[in-house]
């Protein structure tokens, strides 16, 4: 049940009604209220703004009762995840002042001819002399949008444009939001690379399997910034970061554990595709129709390719068949799945990354007696994976260090990274990802896929801190 | 020749240099000696940055002249027009902060999912709930940048990150700039309309002639929301305005003058277009091979429809032939090509626009003692024609009224409005064209094209200040 907070504006009669008859009201249907404003304060009357948390189921029933109660006039109810989206989330700032005609004639006509010049004779200067070298484009297609689907561009735009903020707000990254008209594959991979000039990076949002790889294939191929499909890649280093520690929680080695990913889509592909280049041995993909196995024949490239994979197991079967003695269930699937009786099959100090939306591959509440180390998508419960702490320090390294691409060693860069900032002292059972407001995780990920970049050719700059 | 500003960080040795002498040799090498700060004091030697104002040939001369001085030591030379450029001149800001685990569940997932839902259901929400409602996209393909033709889109990204800027400063409008590796006129317009979602109007920047009048007016017809080619129309509206209080300072009226408009490219085409709007009633366009008459036959569509219409005279000829008896000359074309003899056979009471950058079709000294009103492209003498009074206003009202489009009704009532902010009492030869800093010209252009949106139905909404 989504929760919401609205704010209600209401006049309070105060021969009739009392606060603490409102205050029973709003706590009787459901409300929780966290914060009273008095707006107007009077003899008779007065007018306050109270600001409650609500399913969003109960906001009609607190709205009803308030009205029905003599003495309580109800003026206004906000909502404020509304209000904060109103006119949108991000603005574009002048970095200076144009204060006068001199100001003008360096910024503008006549003299950034001269600027223009000097990108047009040396086009590396583009990094220097444009916003190419701090600017991200976070492009989506609208059809994988969070757990909605495909509601288009329009739509897809609020959270574009949160993640431009994150991108801001965490690393320093000025980050735009492009939404795309299109669901054809060929004419997204058009579009971006037309419009890529102004960009130092594309970072790939909410664009559904498989369309997603070909496209993030393509324009990682064809283009000399980085492109980083953060569905796939966010999730996916998130997850090593997390299954690092877990494993050091449990005291196992990654060499040696069998790993069941349950889910292979945009995420589980990069998912296990890091968990390979990490070190696992023992892997079993599992996808709708049962595991994906070693010498198996598969229409989707990214199903064949693991089907390649020497570490890949060659056992078919369902998820309930396969899970059975694995040390680690990692799922990207559907709710309830895999349930707490499957659990109780797999290996001792079983480790569950459950983290289907909103309700997981389990219950977490019903899974947690019968395993030593679960992690989810939510907020809720501890060891949430989520994505926030990847893009804005993979970025900001890429970025820094003018990357062609974000690859693979850089990925699991950002993973160990991330898995580092918990420390010995701090690592046990319900924590084992550090949390996005935690300042060493940005710059912890940007030195980490720096190092990497310049040590795999990726890096086309020395930062002043790596010279 | 370009004049610029450079930074001069110098130490001195003090017996055998004073700034006395630093200064002279300074000026002697023809820089003008703007600000003097002292970065470090001493006994001995003491270091300063000296900011001087140079046209580019001397900068090499002043810096050689200071190097062979005894006791001079050039540290460094840095140039204040790249200096300003450095790490581009824009920036995206989050309107608001994430400070907490609840601030980012209403600004990203999960709150912002029921957001998306409901401009999902409801696709105009799009205006209020992201920031399509105040943010334009500054688009160019690089191959008409200022006076430097076809320097690709890297080299365009500056000016296109300074109107931007300037569309902030001076209307409050998000303008992000987009520059498109595509000089193809159907890739173009497919690239435009597949990001535009994120957009409420398109402002088209230096695309050559003449596949910008397709690529506008494909847009126009197959997108809802403004589309502007400024070098077209920007130019256009400003000079109209000018004009209409030229004529009031020589006494005529419009429907009784002469116009010759010379140069016939996408800002030509435009201020023919509007003078007709406007009510001239006797119009010879002219190009390099001579005039568009009326009833002639065209290639360029454009030139077609010119020659299609009563107001434009039938009469061939030459620049020099047609100009006799004018009223007006409007030039858009190339330095020199009127010279002072073909002015004095205009009509009494001339007004000449000689807008050719940076060299005008007219000295402007030379024309100055036979013309009643001079107006030029350049800051350097009275009357300069600016698009920069043009696209804050035309757009802040096209955004506040959700325009559909920006018809020509719109944009005749944005060059009246730019002509009001001059006063009767204030108006005379030297002062036709209000700065671009006077606070009015955005207000009053504002104001006049929502009211044009509103009666011509291109308004989608009704600001409050219309209600």
């Amino acid at each position: 049940m989504a929760q919401t907070s609205i704010i209600l504006r209401v006049e309070l009669i105060h021969d009739k009604v009392t606060f603490g008859d409102v205050a029973a009201l709003i706590s009787k249907s459901g409300g929780d209220i966290t914060s009273i404003d008095v707006i107007r304060p009077g003899k008779e009357s007065s007018v306050r703004d109270i600001t409650v948390d609500v399913t969003e189921s109960a906001e009609g029933p607190i709205v009803d009762s308030l009205k029905q109660h003599e003495g309580i006039n109800v003026i206004n109810v906000s909502d404020r995840t509304f209000l904060v989206h109103l006119g949108g989330k991000i603005e574009i700032n002048p970095r200076l002042p144009i204060k006068n005609r001199d100001d003008l004639s360096r910024v503008y006509t006549p003299g950034v001819a001269r600027i223009c010049k000097a990108i047009h004779e040396q086009p590396e200067k583009a990094f220097s002399l444009s916003i190419k070298r701090n600017t991200v484009a976070v492009i989506s297609d609208g059809t994988a949008v969070l757990g909605l689907g495909d509601i288009g561009p329009h739509a897809a735009a609020p959270v574009m444009e949160g993640k431009a903020m994150l991108f801001k707000q965490l690393a320093g990254v000025d980050a735009f939001p492009i939404c795309l008209d299109t669901k054809d594959t060929e004419e997204i991979i058009r579009t971006i690379k037309t419009i890529s000039p102004m960009f130092g990076g594309i970072n790939l949002e909410d664009i559904s399997s498989p369309r997603c790889f070909e496209i993030e294939t393509r324009l990682i191929n064809e283009l000399d910034i980085p492109v980083f499909h953060d569905d796939q890649h966010g999730t996916a280093v998130v997850v090593v970061a997390g299954l690092l520690n877990a494993l050091k929680v449990v005291n196992k080695n990654i060499a040696s554990i069998r790993v069941v990913v349950n889910g292979i889509g945009a995420a589980g592909v990069s998912i296990c595709k890091m968990l390979l280049n990490a070190g696992v041995t023992r892997l079993v993909p599992i996808d709708r129709d049962g595991a994906i196995v070693r010498g198996g024949s598969y229409s989707q490239p990214m199903w064949q390719w693991l089907a390649k994979q020497p570490q890949v197991e060659a056992n078919e079967g369902t998820l309930h068949d396969l899970v059975q003695g694995a040390d680690v269930f990692i799922g990207v699937s559907r709710g309830g799945v895999l349930g707490v009786e499957a659990v109780k099959q797999m290996a001792p100090d079983r480790i569950v990354f459950a983290m289907a939306n909103p309700n997981p591959e389990v219950d977490p509440d019903e899974a947690l007696p019968h395993v030593r180390v679960l992690a989810t998508g939510r907020s809720d419960y501890p060891n949430q994976i989520n994505n926030v702490l990847v893009f804005p320090g993979i970025f900001r390294g890429a970025l820094d260090c003018r990357a062609r691409q974000i690859n693979e060693p850089m990925k699991l860069a950002a993973a160990r990274a991330i898995a580092s900032v918990v420390s010995e002292s701090e690592l046990n059972e319900n924590y084992i990802i550090p949390s996005i407001f935690n300042e060493q995780v940005v710059l912890k990920v940007r030195h980490a896929v720096i190092e990497a970049a310049i040590l795999t050719g990726s890096a086309r700059r020395i930062p002043k801190d790596f010279r």
